[in-house]
C-alpha cells in the first residue's frame, strides 16, 4: 500500500488516481456537511461546481424532494435552502431528500478527482470509518485535501495527517510514507490534542470566524462521531455504513 | 511584510514574484554547494538546467578559471570536475574561480524564479544571514523550496520553516502567516533539536545515504556557520556578506 497526499488542489498527475482509493476533505465545511446531512438521513448528494449548475439540476427533480445548499465566499446563498453549516443539515430538514450542493473548494474536488477508483468524503466527523475502508481497499491510497481557493489549507492537511496516523498505525505491516505523507502526520500530531487551535490559526477557520460562524469551527472539530462514509460515483455521494473494528 | 512559501517547484504566480524578495532553497544540496563554496572562495556560480548547456558554458570561459560541478540522479557527472557534495568545494579548488553548476532541482529553481525582486541562495549554512537580509530589505518574502523532483522536499520546507521562525521572532511588529507559512513552521519545530532526524524520513536524504552520500547528510544540517548570502542577478550568483546583528 502506497499513501500519497497533494497539498495543492490542481489536477493531479493521472498516476495518482489510476486504480487508486481517493478520499477528498474539505473539513471547513463541504465534506463535514456531506458526513453530516449523510449522518441525518440525507438520501443523496449532488456536488456542482457553480450556482447556476445547481439551480439547473434541482429543476430537473420534482418539487419539495430536493433542496439546495451551500456557499460564496463563506455566505449563504440568494434563493438556496441551506448554507454551509453542518449544524444547519438536521434530519428535519434534510432526512428523505436529494441535496444538491455547491461550495467553493469542496464540491469542485471531487470533479477534479473522478478518475480515482473510489472517491470518499472525509472529514474529522467519520476519520476512523474512512481510514477503516481504506486498510480494507488495500489499494493505494491519494488524500486530496480541498485547499483554500487554491491554497494549501491547514486543517485539510492535518485532517490528511490525522487519516496516515490511523492508517500507519492500524496497518498490518509498515508503510513507507512520501515527504508529503509525513509532512501531514507531523502537522496532525502538533494538534492531535487541540484540533480547534488549528482550525482558529488557518486563514480559512478565521474567515468563517470574521463572518459569524465561528461555531462550525468546534463542531467540525468533533473526531470520530459517525461510521458512515460518503462515495462519490457517477456524479453522485451515496452513502455506506461501515462495521467499526473491535 | 508578509510571507509566502511554495510546497511545490512549479511556476509561482507572477504576483508572489513581483518586488519580491525570493529565497530558493535546496539543502541537499544545490544551495548549500553555492553557499559553502562561495565561503570557500569561488568567484561566482552559473546555475543552468542542463549537462548540455554547462559544457557549453564551459567553452566561453578560459581554461583553468571555471569548473564544472553538480549532478544527475545524486551522481557524479562524467566530464565535470566536481560533484554535488559541499565537501568537496573546498579552497583548494574554487578559490578565485567561476562554478558552473547543473543539479536536478536546486539550479533549475533560480531560473523559475527569475523574475523576483532580488533571488537569494538560502540553506542551514547562511540561515541567520538570509534571515537578516530579508528583515533589512523589508519587502515581501517569497520563500522557494526547490523540492524532489517536483514533489514535496521535507528538509528544503524545514529550512524554510526555520527562516520564516528566525523573521518571526526578530522582526519588530507581529507577520501575519499564511496557512503553508505556519505549516513549514511548525515542521521546523519539530526537528529544532535534531535536523539530521528529518534528513533521513526524507526520501531524497534515504537516496543520497544509499547512494553513498550518507555523510552528507550530516554536514548539510550544520546551521548557521556563515554570514555568506549567495545572490543570483542576471543569471549569475555572487557573494554578499551581511554583518551579523548583535
Amino acid at each position: 500500500m502506497q499513501i500519497d497526499i497533494q497539498f495543492l488542489p490542481s489536477l493531479p498527475d493521472r498516476s495518482l488516481l489510476t486504480d487508486r482509493i481517493v478520499v477528498v476533505i474539505d473539513v471547513l465545511r463541504a465534506t463535514s456537511v456531506m458526513v453530516h446531512a449523510m449522518l441525518q438521513g440525507a438520501l443523496e448528494i449532488i456536488p456542482v461546481a457553480s450556482v447556476d449548475e445547481a439551480f439547473q439540476m434541482a429543476k430537473v427533480f420534482p418539487r419539495g424532494f430536493v433542496l439546495l445548499g451551500g456557499e460564496r465566499e463563506s455566505k449563504n446563498i440568494p434563493g438556496f435552502d441551506l448554507g454551509n453549516s453542518p449544524k444547519e443539515y438536521v434530519a428535519e430538514r434534510v432526512k428523505g431528500k436529494k441535496l444538491i450542493l455547491t461550495t467553493t473548494n469542496g464540491t469542485r474536488a471531487f470533479h477534479v478527482v473522478s478518475s480515482g477508483k473510489e472517491i470518499l468524503a472525509g472529514s474529522f466527523f467519520n476519520i476512523g470509518a474512512v481510514a477503516q475502508r481504506c486498510l480494507e481497499s488495500n489499494r493505494d491510497l491519494f488524500i486530496f485535501p480541498s485547499g483554500d481557493e487554491g491554497e494549501f489549507s491547514l486543517e485539510d492537511t492535518i485532517c490528511g495527517g490525522m487519516l496516515i496516523d490511523l492508517i500507519t498505525k492500524k496497518g498490518q505491516k509498515p508503510i513507507p510514507l512520501t515527504d508529503a505523507s509525513y509532512a501531514a502526520q507531523i502537522l496532525y500530531k502538533r494538534f492531535e490534542t487541540n484540533l480547534l487551535e488549528a482550525f482558529h490559526l488557518s486563514r480559512h477557520g478565521k474567515e468563517l470566524t470574521d463572518r459569524g460562524f465561528g461555531e462550525d469551527l468546534a463542531y467540525c472539530a468533533q473526531t470520530d462521531i459517525t461510521d458512515i462514509v460518503p462515495i462519490f460515483r457517477d456524479g453522485v455521494i451515496r452513502i455506506e455504513r461501515m462495521q467499526k473494528a473491535e
